[in-house]
C-alpha cells in the first residue's frame, strides 16, 4: 500500500455512512450492514499500513482492554493483546475456564467489577451451542445498564472472539487475506469458495468458524460450497441465513456431502473439522448437568463416527480438480503425517500453503483493532487523517 | 463534581498536614491521623473527576506495580491494575497461592527480587490470623533494607489489599460511598451504622471487612452498632479500638446479639458474614500444621454451627425497622434465592440496592491509585494543580 | 557514575565495532565478540544510570515482548518484564510448561502467532540437554522466516533467558557485579575465581550457569579454577572452550575435584549445585520417552548420590582458605540452617554476603535491556546521546 491508498482508503471511509458503529458491540456480522463491514477491513489494512510506517495509532493514553476466555486460547489471546497495545491500551486476561456456565447476578455484577476503567471486553465463549452468544449480550446489557446507572464512566465496548454462532474476527481476517491476495474485493465476486468438512482425530471443534465463513462470503456475490458428511450440518438458521445471502448478493450457495464435489474448479478451499450440531446439542445437555459419564460415551461414540470419514482430507488428488484454489485454515490444522496420522489436509498440500495460512492469521490483530477503532473513535475517517498529518511515531528512536 | 469544587478539592489538600505519607506505606487506616485519611479521599475523587473529564493523570512514563495475592481476587486484581494503569505503571501479579506461609529468607529475597523496578507493591494475604499483617510489614522492611544497602533504586511501596486485620481499600471506598450518598463527611456525623454479622452457607470468611469497617466509621462521630451472634467476636483488640475511637470522635459503639436490634434505626446496615475469630485461630494452627482432616472437620464443625443463625438474613422485614438505610456490601453478596438457597440477604433487598453496591465497588480503584498517588509524589496538591492547568488528555482521539 | 562517566560510556560505545548486533539474537556469550559483550555490559550500566536520574529509556511507543517460559521463574520473569517496561514494550507471558519438548510445525506456527506485533521473544528452556538452545534457534529461524515472507513486519529478537548450554544474562549480570566490586573490567584480569559444585538437598539444578560462566570469564585473562566431586562434569564442550579461552586470553583454567584446593586465595567464589551430566543425559531421554518410574529411580540414585558430598558446603573454614573473597551466587540458595539442613552455604556466610547476592542479582533487567536495546537500535551510541540531550523523564510528576 502506498501513500495515495493510505489516503484514498482514509477518503473511502469519510464516505461511508457507519455512524452506527460508534459505541456499539461487535457480535455478528449479520448484524452488520456492508458498509460496516466495510469499514473494518478499511480501518484494518490503514492501521496495518500505518504500523508498517512506522506511524503510532496509539489513542489512549491509559485505559484497560479485558479478555474474558472460557476456553483456552494463545492465538486469541495474542491477537487481542496486539490490537489492545497498538491503541494505548493495557491488556488484562479474565480466567473463566472454571466457571463453566455462569448466569444472571454472576455476569451482571463481574461485567461491571472488571470494567470501572475498561474500554473494551474481548469474549471467548464457544463451548456451549445456544450459550456464547448470549453470554456477550448478557454482558453488554450489564455494562451498559451500569453506564447509564453512574456505575461506570464509560460503555466498554463487547468484541466477540468467538461465539458458539459466530467468529467475525476470523471471518474477517480470512476476508482481508483473500482481498490481498484476489487483488480487491471485487475481484471476489463469481469466485468459488468450499467450506468442507475435513476428518480430524480429536472431538468437539466449534462450529462457529464454518458458520461465520459462509454467512460472510455469501455477501460478496461469491459461489459459496458447503459440504460436509451426512449429520454433521452446522446451525441450521445459519446455513438459511446464507442461502439468502447469496440469493440476495448475486451469488450462489450449494450444499453436497461429496468433499469432491465442493472442490470442484473451486478457487479457494477452507477444509476444516467441526464437531455435528446434534453432538454439540447433546454435549451442551450433558455439560450443563455435569454427567461426565456422558460426556465420555459423547466422545466415543462422536469419535468413532468420524472414523468413518476419514477419507475426509484436503489431498493433493483433490487439490488437483480446483481451479488452482488457494488453501484457508484457522489454525492450527490437524495435518496428515504432521501433527497426527490421518488429518483433515496432506503435509504436501498444507506445507505449500503454510506461509499463506501464517499470513492469513496475521490481519486478526489488526482486525481486532479496527473493531475497536470503530466503537470508540466517533469519527474515524477525521482521528485517521489528523494521525497521518501528525505522524507520531511508534519506534521512537533507532528504527 | 464542578470546575470549582475540582480546584476546592486540591486547595484542601495543600492545606493538610500529610508530609509524612510520602514514602509510606498504607497498611492500617489506624497508623493514620484523620487528614490522611481524608487526604486519600479526596485525592481519589480527584483522579475520578480528572478522569471523568478526560484528563490523564499518568505521572509514569515507565515503572511497574506488583500485586501478590495469597488468596486468588478477580475483583481486587482489577482495581489494582486499574489503579496502577490510571498512574502509567504496568502491573504485574506474583502468585504466590501456593507458597503458603512464607517467612524470614524467602520473604526478604523475594521481596526485593521482583523490586529492581518496581514503585509499588500490592498485596492480599488474608487467609492467616495473625499473619497478613505481619508479612506486609516484612515485605515493607525487606524493600527499605533493599534501598537503603544499594540493591533498590527506589522504595516500592506497600499498600494492604486485604490483610488479618484491616482492608483499608475496602473501607474507604465504603466511605467515599457514604460521603458521595450523603452529601459529605461531615452529614455522616451521628448517623447510626450497623454492622451487622448475616448468615452464609460458605465457610471462613476473613474478619477484614467488618473490622476495617468498625475502625474507620467509628472515628467519624457516627454511632456504630456492631451485630453477631456469641461465639462471632472479631479480633478483641479491634473492638476495643472502635470503642475509643467512638468516644473520642464524639460517636458511639454498641455491641449486641441481636441483628434486629442493630437495625433498628440505623441509616446505614452493613450485614455480611464472617468466620468466628476463634475458629480462624484454630484454622490458622491447622493450616500451619497442614492438618487437612482437622480442616475438613472444623469446617462441618463450622457450618454446622453458622446453621444455627440462619435467621442472620438482611430480609425486608428488618429493613423496614431502619431508618430507610442504606444497604452496604463488599460484593460478592450471598444472595438468598439468587446465589444460594439461604444467604446474608434477601433477593429482594439485594435487587433493590444492587446498583449501589457496583457503585461503592467502584470507588476502590481510585482509592488504591490515591494510596500510590500520596506515597510517590512529594507535593501532591502542587501536582495535581498542575496537571489540572496542563489538561494532558487521557483519550487522545475521539473521546 | 557522575554525567562524565555516563557520556565516557556512550562515546566508549560509539567507538566499537557491533554493527553485526543489530537485529541479532543473543543466544550464547561464545557467539559474541568481546567488543559486544563489553557493549552489553556498556550499555546496561547507562540504562541503569539514566534511571537513577529519572532519564526516561523509552525507545517504543507500542509494541510487544514476549517471554516463554518451558520452566517455572519468577525471578527472569521479572527480570524480563521490567526491561521490556523501560523501554516501552508490553510484556506477555507464553506458558508452555505443558507442552514439553515442542518440535517442528508447532515451533514453526508458533513463534508467527505470536509475533505479529512483537519485538522481543525471551525464552527460558533448560530443562533437556540438547534442546534448549536448538529450540531457541529453531524459533529465531521461524520468524526470520516469517518475515521474509511478508508474515511478520519486523524480526523479533531471541533473548536466551537460560538454555541448555548457557545463561548469557546470568553470568553478564555476575560480570557487571565484579566490574562494579573491584573497579574495572581490566581490575578483573589475573584474579582467581572458583565456580565450585555444592551440595544441595535438592536434585536436577542445570548446568547452564557455572557453563555460562566459565566460559565468559576465562576470556577475561582470570584465573578460573572449576572444581566438582568426580563425576559430575559440565558439558565437556564447553569445559574445552574455556580452556581454549583462558590460554587465548592469558588467563589459566584449572579444574579440581576438591573445593578446598579451588577456594585456595581466591578472590571470587561461585559455589553452587548442579546435576552431573550423565544424569542430565539419562533424564532427558527418560522424560522424551515419559518414563516417569525412571525418572523417579534416577533422581533417588541421584540424590543418594549427591549424599556422598555433603561436606562440599561454602563454610566459614573455606572462605578463611580465600584471598578475602567475594562470594557469588544466582540465587535463590540452598542455605544450611535456613533454607535446608545441610546446603551450598553456611548460614553466616551467606548472610554476610545476602545483600551482595541482591546487588548481584539486580542487574539484570538491564542486561536484557541492553540485549534488546543493541539488536532494536542500529546506531545506539546515537540513541542514547539524543535520550541524554534531551532528558525525556520517567517519573513525570513529584519525583
Amino acid at each position: 500500500m502506498d501513500l495515495k491508498e493510505l489516503q484514498a482508503g482514509i477518503e473511502l471511509l469519510s464516505s461511508m455512512d457507519i455512524g452506527r458503529m460508534f459505541c456499539d458491540d461487535f457480535l455478528l456480522t449479520w448484524d452488520k450492514t456492508e458498509k460496516e463491514l466495510r469499514a473494518v477491513i478499511t480501518v484494518a489494512d490503514i492501521l496495518r499500513e500505518m504500523r508498517s510506517r512506522n506511524i503510532s495509532t496509539r489513542i489512549y493514553d491509559s485505559g484497560l482492554a479485558v479478555a474474558i476466555f472460557r476456553d483456552k486460547s494463545t492465538r486469541t489471546r495474542f491477537s487481542f493483546l496486539s490490537a489492545a497495545n497498538l491503541l494505548g491500551l493495557a491488556a488484562q486476561d479474565l480466567d473463566e475456564t472454571k466457571t463453566q456456565i455462569a448466569h444472571g447476578e454472576t455476569v451482571r455484577e463481574t461485567a461491571n467489577m472488571i470494567s470501572f476503567l475498561t474500554e473494551v471486553i474481548g469474549i471467548r465463549d464457544d463451548m456451549y451451542l445456544g450459550h456464547g452468544h448470549t453470554y456477550m449480550q448478557e454482558v453488554s446489557r450489564a455494562v451498559r445498564e451500569g453506564h447509564g446507572q453512574g456505575v461506570l464512566p464509560r460503555i466498554p465496548t463487547v468484541v466477540n472472539l468467538q461465539c458458539d454462532l459466530d467468529h467475525p474476527t476470523q471471518s474477517l481476517s480470512d476476508l482481508l487475506h483473500l482481498i490481498h491476495h484476489f487483488g480487491s474485493l471485487e475481484a471476489l465476486r463469481g469466485k468459488t469458495i468450499a467450506m468442507s468438512w475435513a476428518y480430524s482425530p480429536s472431538y468437539g471443534k466449534p462450529l462457529s468458524v464454518p458458520q461465520g465463513v459462509i454467512a460472510l462470503v455469501s455477501r460478496l456475490g461469491m459461489r459459496v460450497k458447503l459440504a460436509y458428511p451426512e449429520g454433521y450440518s452446522l446451525v441450521p438458521s445459519i446455513e438459511d441465513l446464507a442461502e439468502k445471502n447469496a440469493a440476495a448478493s448475486g451469488g450462489a450457495f450449494l450444499k453436497t456431502h461429496s468433499m469432491a464435489e465442493a472442490f470442484a474448479d473451486a478457487h479457494i478451499v477452507y477444509p476444516k473439522s467441526w464437531a455435528p450440531y446434534e453432538v454439540m446439542q447433546r454435549r451442551t445437555e450433558l455439560l450443563k448437568t455435569g454427567d461426565s459419564r456422558g460426556l465420555d460415551e459423547l466422545e466415543s461414540e462422536c469419535l468413532e463416527l468420524n472414523r468413518r470419514f476419514i477419507d475426509w482430507e484436503c489431498s493433493e488428488e483433490l487439490m488437483e480438480r480446483t481451479n488452482n484454489a488457494l488453501y484457508l485454515h484457522c489454525l492450527p490444522a490437524d495435518i496428515s503425517g504432521v501433527s497426527c496420522e490421518h488429518g483433515e489436509v496432506a503435509g504436501s498440500v498444507f506445507e505449500r500453503f503454510r506461509l499463506h495460512t501464517y499470513r492469513q492469521a496475521g490481519y486478526k490483530p489488526y482486525v481486532i483493532a479496527a473493531m475497536m477503532f470503530l466503537s470508540k473513535v466517533s469519527n474515524p475517517a477525521a482521528v485517521l487523517s489528523r494521525i497521518l498529518r501528525g505522524r507520531p511515531v511508534r519506534v521512537v528512536h533507532g528504527a
